[in-house]
C-alpha cells in the first residue's frame, strides 16, 4: 500500500533518503494503530516503559557514560555536561514522568463542541491525534522519554531527533520505549529515533512533509531560527523568554520583593525566569535599594534613573534589555507609569510571561488587557508559567507564538480537532 | 517608540523595505488600537464600509473596468475574467457580507476556560486577537472586503496582498474600508493593501516576521507551495480538496445517488466538491449504471472493475485519482470493503472532506474514526463543509492542516488565547 507520504513525495516534495525515509515510513504506518488504540493500552505502554528505564538502568547509564566520555573529550562545558548526565535518580524521575502522563485524562475522542443545523445535520468537533509528531531537541536525554510519553499519550507516533552528544543515551532510552510498545501490541515504529545527527539530516527532518504533522523544537534560539528558516512542516515555536516584572506605584512592596526575588533567582536558567525589572518612578526610591539588597548575588544593571537611586548598579545597555540572560543578571529600569511599562514590554518582550505587582484594579486590568504575551500575571511570580504549575499535567514546551497553542503546551496541544457531520441524506440547495 | 517589529529586524531578521515596511509599521501600530476597541465600534466600521461600497459603486466599478480592460488585453481566460468582474450585485453582496460579519458575536474577550490552583492562583484563558493577519490571495476582489471584515471583527489589523490583475479594484475597495475605520476613530493603517504585486514582494510579504502574526493564503496549489517554501511567518494552509464519496454495501442507493450528484455537480469548481466516487463491490452492479445515468454531462473515468460494469466510462489513471478536477469529471473506483475505501482515501485524499453513505452503524463509526480529514460526513453531501453551512457564520478559508484551525475557519481561527493568572503574592517553592 502506498502511503500518503509516498504520494506527497511523488507529487514533487523532497524525497527523504536512507534512515529518515525508513523511520518516516514506519512512523506513518504506525500512527493509525496508535490513534485507534485504547488509552488503556497506551497507558500500559507508558508505565511499562517507565519500569524498563528503571530495570535497565545499568545498561542505560553505561551508554550515558560513553556519551559523557566523548563530550568531556570534545570540551563540552560543565552546564552542558550536567544536562547530559543521567543517574539512577534521573532515570527514576523519567520513569515517574511516564507514569504521571499515563494517569492524565486521555484527550483523544473528547467532543469539543457540537450542535444541530436547521437542516438536521448533526455537527460535532472531536479531538483526534495529530498523527506523527516530530521533536528536535538538544542535549538532555530525559526529553527522549518525556516527549515520547506525551506524544504517545495523545495518540501520536513520534519521530525524535536529539543531539549527537546524547546519541548513545537516547538510543538506550528509545529502545525501552519501543520494547514497551511491542509488549502491549503497538507498533514499535511509533517511536523513531534519528541517529544521523548531522545538520543536513536535521534540515531534512524539518522538511518531512507528508510525514510530520507537527514539529516541536526544544532548544535555544539558534535551533528555533533554523526551524523558521528551513522547516516546511507545520511547527510550534518554543521561543525565548525575556520576561519582565513591573512593580507599580500601587504595589505592596514586600510582596513585590518576594515576587521579584523568586522570579529572578528561584531557577535563573529557565525561560520563565525574570530578566528585567521595571519600577514605577513614584516607588523607585523606596523599592530599588530594598530589592538591590534582597538580590545580593545578582548582578544588576540599570538605566540612568535606576542608577541615580542605586549607584552601585552597572549601566544597562539596550542590548541588556533585549537579552534573555538565563543567569543571575537582571536589567532594571524606572518608568513613568504602567503605559510606559507596557510600551517597554512591547518593545523588548518575547511574548512569553509578563508580570505586574499592583493593588490597583484598573492598572491590573490595563496590564492584562494590553500586554501581548502568552501569559500575563498579576501579583504572582513568572515562574508559575509552566504546564505542571498551571495544572495542565505536563508540558511538551511553552509556545511563544500565537497559532495552535500559546503558553504551556499540554496534551491537547498534541491533538487536532475533526468535524464529524452526520445526516440523513442531506444535499445542498 | 521602536516597535517589536523593528527590534526583530534589528536582531537579524530580514528588513523589509519600501512599501512593505511602511504598511507593516502602520499595521503594527494600529493593531493594539483595534484590539482594544469595543466591538460596537468595530461593528460600526464594518457596516459603514458596507454602505461605502454601495454608495461609491460607480467609482469602484470604474476601477474594476480598468482592471478588466488590462486583463482582457493580457489574455486572461473567461473563468478568471468572471472572477475578477465586479457589478452592482456583487458589490451589494460584499456589503451584505460585511453587515453579516458585524452581526456575529465578538470572539474577543471570551473566557475559554478557567480554574483555581491549589495555591490559590486564579487561572483563565481569554480569547485575544492575533494582532496583524496577512492575507495573500488571487484575482477575486471580493476577498479584499470579505477577509478584511473578518480580520477586523476579530480585533486584528490586516495586511492584504491581492493579485496584480485586480489591483485597481482592490485599491478602490480598500480605500472604503480605510475611510470607514477613520470615520469611527480607528486607525486606517489597520487595513493595509500591498500594491507592489511582483513575486519578490510576495515572498518578502511571507517573511514579515515580527509584523504578521498569521498568514492566510487564499489561492491555488501554486500559492500554497510558495508559502510552504518561503514563509517564515506562521501560516494556516487552505489546501486542495480531493474529496471522496464512498457508497457502502449498506447504503440506501437512492440517498447515495442524491448525495453523489450533489457533491459532484452542485458547484464543481469549489474545494468541497467530490472528485472521486468509491463503490462497494456488492452494490457496484446496482449502483454504477444508475449513477452514470444520473450524472449525464459528467465525464466519468473508472478503474477496471468500474468499467466492467459501465463500459462507457473512460479508463482512470492513478493521476486521475490524485487530481482535484474542479470541473465535471469524476473518477470512479470499486472497492472490496470500507477498509479498502479508507486505504484509498489515505493514499489519495488531501485531508479536506470525506463522505460515506451507509445505514450500518459500525461501518459509519469506523469511517468517521479512521479517516484522517478535516471533516468526515455520514449520509450527507461534502458540499456542506463550509463555514456558513456549518453555522460558523462566515469563513476566512478551509484549513487542511492540523494545527491551530482545521476545516472551515471562522472568527475564532483569527484569534489566539492568552493565559491570565492572578494571585495574591504567590511565589514558587
Amino acid at each position: 500500500m502506498t502511503t500518503r507520504a509516498e504520494t506527497t513525495a511523488h507529487r514533487g516534495g523532497p524525497s527523504p533518503t536512507g534512515q529518515l525515509a525508513l523511520l518516516g515510513a514506519a512512523a506513518t504506518a504506525a500512527a493509525p494503530a496508535v490513534a485507534r488504540s485504547s488509552s488503556l493500552v497506551r497507558d500500559q505502554a507508558l508505565r511499562l516503559a517507565g519500569d524498563l528505564l528503571e530495570a535497565d538502568a545499568a545498561a542505560i547509564l553505561e551508554a550515558n557514560g560513553r556519551d559523557l566520555e566523548r563530550a568531556s573529550a570534545s570540551g563540552l562545558d560543565a552546564t552542558a555536561l550536567d544536562r547530559l548526565t543521567l543517574s539512577d535518580a534521573r532515570l527514576a524521575a523519567m520513569a515517574a514522568g511516564l507514569r504521571q502522563v499515563a494517569q492524565l485524562p486521555d484527550p483523544v475522542g473528547q467532543v469539543v463542541d457540537g450542535w444541530v443545523r436547521p437542516n438536521g445535520l448533526r455537527v460535532r468537533r472531536v479531538r483526534v491525534p495529530l498523527g506523527v509528531v516530530g521533536v528536535i531537541y538538544e542535549n538532555r536525554p530525559n526529553v527522549t522519554s518525556d516527549a515520547a510519553g506525551l506524544c504517545l499519550k495523545a495518540g501520536n507516533a513520534v519521530l525524535l531527533r536529539g543531539s549527537s552528544s546524547a546519541l548513545a543515551s537516547n538510543v538506550a532510552v528509545a529502545e525501552r520505549l519501543r520494547a514497551a510498545l511491542a509488549h502491549v501490541g503497538l507498533p514499535p515504529g511509533a517511536v523513531g529515533l534519528v541517529t544521523e545527527t548531522d545538520r543536513e539530516t536535521a534540515v531534512a527532518f524539518m522538511q518531512l512533509r507528508g510525514v510530520i504533522d507537527c514539529l516541536v523544537p526544544r532548544g535555544g534560539s539558534d535551533l528555533i531560527a533554523t526551524v523558521r528558516d528551513h522547516a516546511t512542516v507545520p511547527y510550534v515555536e518554543d521561543g525565548d523568554g525575556n520576561c519582565h516584572v513591573y512593580v507599580d506605584r500601587a504595589a505592596d512592596l514586600e510582596m513585590a520583593e518576594h515576587i521579584v526575588v523568586n522570579a529572578k533567582t528561584q531557577r535563573p536558567g529557565v525561560c520563565n525566569a525574570a530578566e528585567t525589572l521595571l519600577v514605577h518612578r513614584d516607588v523607585a526610591d523606596a523599592f530599588l535599594p530594598r530589592i538591590a539588597a534582597a538580590l545580593a548575588g545578582v548582578e544588576l544593571v540599570g538605566d540612568e534613573r535606576a542608577r541615580a537611586v542605586v549607584p552601585t548598579m552597572g549601566p544597562a545597555t539596550t542590548a541588556d534589555f533585549a537579552t534573555e540572560f538565563l543567569r543571575l543578571r537582571l536589567a532594571v529600569g524606572v518608568v513613568d507609569d504602567v503605559g510606559a511599562a507596557i510600551d517597554h514590554i512591547a518593545r523588548f518582550g518575547t511574548g512569553h510571561s509578563e508580570a505586574i505587582v499592583t493593588m490597583d484594579l484598573p492598572t491590573a486590568t490595563r496590564f492584562t488587557t494590553e500586554v501581548d504575551a502568552a501569559a500575563v500575571l498579576v501579583n504572582a511570580s513568572t515562574r508559575f508559567v509552566d504546564g505542571e504549575e498551571l495544572g495542565l499535567g505536563a508540558e511538551i514546551g511553552i509556545s511563544t507564538q500565537k497559532l495552535h497553542a500559546r503558553g504551556p503546551m499540554g496534551l491537547t496541544a498534541l491533538t487536532s480537532v475533526r468535524f464529524v457531520i452526520e445526516g440523513d441524506g442531506q444535499v445542498r440547495r
